[in-house]
């Protein structure tokens, strides 16, 4: 298994992408068959090769691939992966699209990767809307799984079923939920109710039967335990993930200490994975630490271990 | 001034009422100009005269209209509002169509509400779509004014500009905030960011001078002082409403006690009004208990004070 990871991505290049891979190797393997791993470091070796050596990790499990340009956060992404051919962004997708390595992570420019991901590696056949989700904290202390968190702002309601599917295969194989509960965020709870596109989807969803699907959920259900996987468009899941995202800082600021507020640091989640596109991508927070690397190397690793694309693609099949 | 009070609506009809004329009555008036308020009490006088005489609520300031019908919460609004011409609704309304009294206040069927306000008294001249907004508790101390807040899912740009007009002129007249900056809920900072609709909406925003437009905000500043008023379709706005709500009982929940999560009692609010229809009419939550009546009696005097009416009446107007 070889994962490949952007070591130039994200504020704190390329420091707490080394930690995280030091974390990554001194922390015991919740998921043992994956203990084989080799890890792709693109970057600068100038910049790389001191601070492996300082953060000691084993050169047995890395291997450098030399980069010489980056991609900046602010960067267009499109304009910045043509002209930058030789960044780590650039030539990670190239190892991912060729099979040189089997996921590719970073924490630099989002667009970029979603670029990346679109041209180098393209959508599933049959995937409308690539889509990307978040993680929200519920109450009962396990993760709910949101999307879409704010790549597709407009939606068609094929694209909300889509998003149904993804969601409801990544919650079951890397959440570890058995028949994960699909819900419609909209804003009443019978079928009927809503703006036209979820009046619209809520049919589509219901007479798909490849998920479990438990109808709509309401704002009052997000932090909840009604549904695993948390459907909607881009626009009212960024708005909802932001919100959720502007709690840590509040009950910081009111120095309130509570297990299921601590959730709220998204920080700790690691990146999300693009979802609907041919190999296993994932997208950390520009502001992650080492923490989050190691994350967000384990999530790879579960895509990949569980075969998550094969299982999508299959789930497009016509069936019998 | 005249106020109607709808004594049967609400889950706890008609004693809550009562108790919040009570402690109306009881409360020092923080605007002294309205202590000549007249409250006119719909309901049956076989449930009313008995509280009003326990709870010693004074006769020179009371009147109770005799009505024998109540719209319960589930009854369907246009059809309850036809077949029971002698509910307490649909008297309160008739009642301020015709001039009787200024306001008129329920914490009854929301939905009756909508449709007595459009039916009876109707839109105000060049009101595309009234709106109904909600308060939002915001780091500050200091409540913000979402809209719309779910009345109406689908919208038009030109919608969301009257909202943010509506919105303006609630916030600076009744909530008190000079100038109120007036923010376009959106997925990105930038102008040309966002949706359809919002990519839309930003120039109608940006080119009306009746108001403080300070460009877009996002999820993670609806709880702070970014912006007074708040701008969004009704089903971004409900869900934003719904999962505030939330946040109280997981508050709760958790055993946290804190001022600024106690903010997010929305019961102490009151109703919120109906804007954007020819008089004040104020729709409280169901659950609403006395101190929730005694706001929505305050608010409505602050309405009829403030001309709150005449105010969107001249806003409207072409301007030479």
């Amino acid at each position: 298994m070889n994962i490949g990871l952007d070591m130039m991505g994200g504020d704190y290049a390329p420091l707490e992408a080394i930690k995280g891979l030091q974390l990554y190797f001194n922390t015991p393997n919740p998921q043992p068959t994956t203990n084989n791993v080799q890890l792709h470091l693109f970057g600068s070796p100038d910049a790389l090769n001191p601070l492996i050596e300082e953060y000691a990790l084993p050169a047995d499990r890395i291997k450098v691939v030399p980069t010489s340009q980056v991609i900046a956060m602010e960067e267009h992404p499109t304009k910045a992966l043509k002209e930058k051919s030789d960044s780590s962004i650039a030539v990670g997708f190239g190892h991912l699209a060729h099979g040189k390595i089997d996921a590719f992570i970073s924490a630099g420019n989002t667009g970029a990767m979603m670029v990346g991901s679109l041209f180098s590696i393209k959508a599933i056949e049959g995937i409308l809307r690539p889509t990307i989700g978040a993680y929200m904290p519920r109450e009962n202390g396990k993760l709910g799984w949101l999307l879409d968190a704010g790549i597709n702002a407009d939606c068609k309601p094929e694209n909300l079923e889509q998003f149904a599917l993804l969601g409801s295969i990544f919650a079951e194989q890397v959440l570890g939920y058995e028949h994960p509960k699909v819900g419609l965020i909209n804003i009443g709870e019978e079928e009927g109710k809503g703006n036209l596109l979820a009046q619209a989807a809520y049919p589509l969803l219901k007479q798909n039967k490849q998920f479990n699907f438990i109808g709509n959920i309401e704002g009052r259900d997000v932090f909840l335990d009604k549904a695993d996987v948390m459907v909607c468009e881009g626009f009212t899941g960024n708005v909802i993930l932001k919100l959720a995202e502007s709690i840590h800082g509040l009950v910081q600021r009111r120095n309130v200490h509570d297990e299921f507020f601590d959730m709220f640091e998204f920080e700790q989640y690691g990146g999300v994975p693009v979802l609907g596109v041919n190999k296993p991508v994932i997208i950390g927070h520009g502001i992650s630490h080492a923490k989050a690397f190691m994350n967000m190397i384990r999530i790879a690793e579960k895509m990949i271990e569980k075969d998550v694309i094969g299982k999508i693609k299959q789930s497009l099949l016509p069936t019998a």
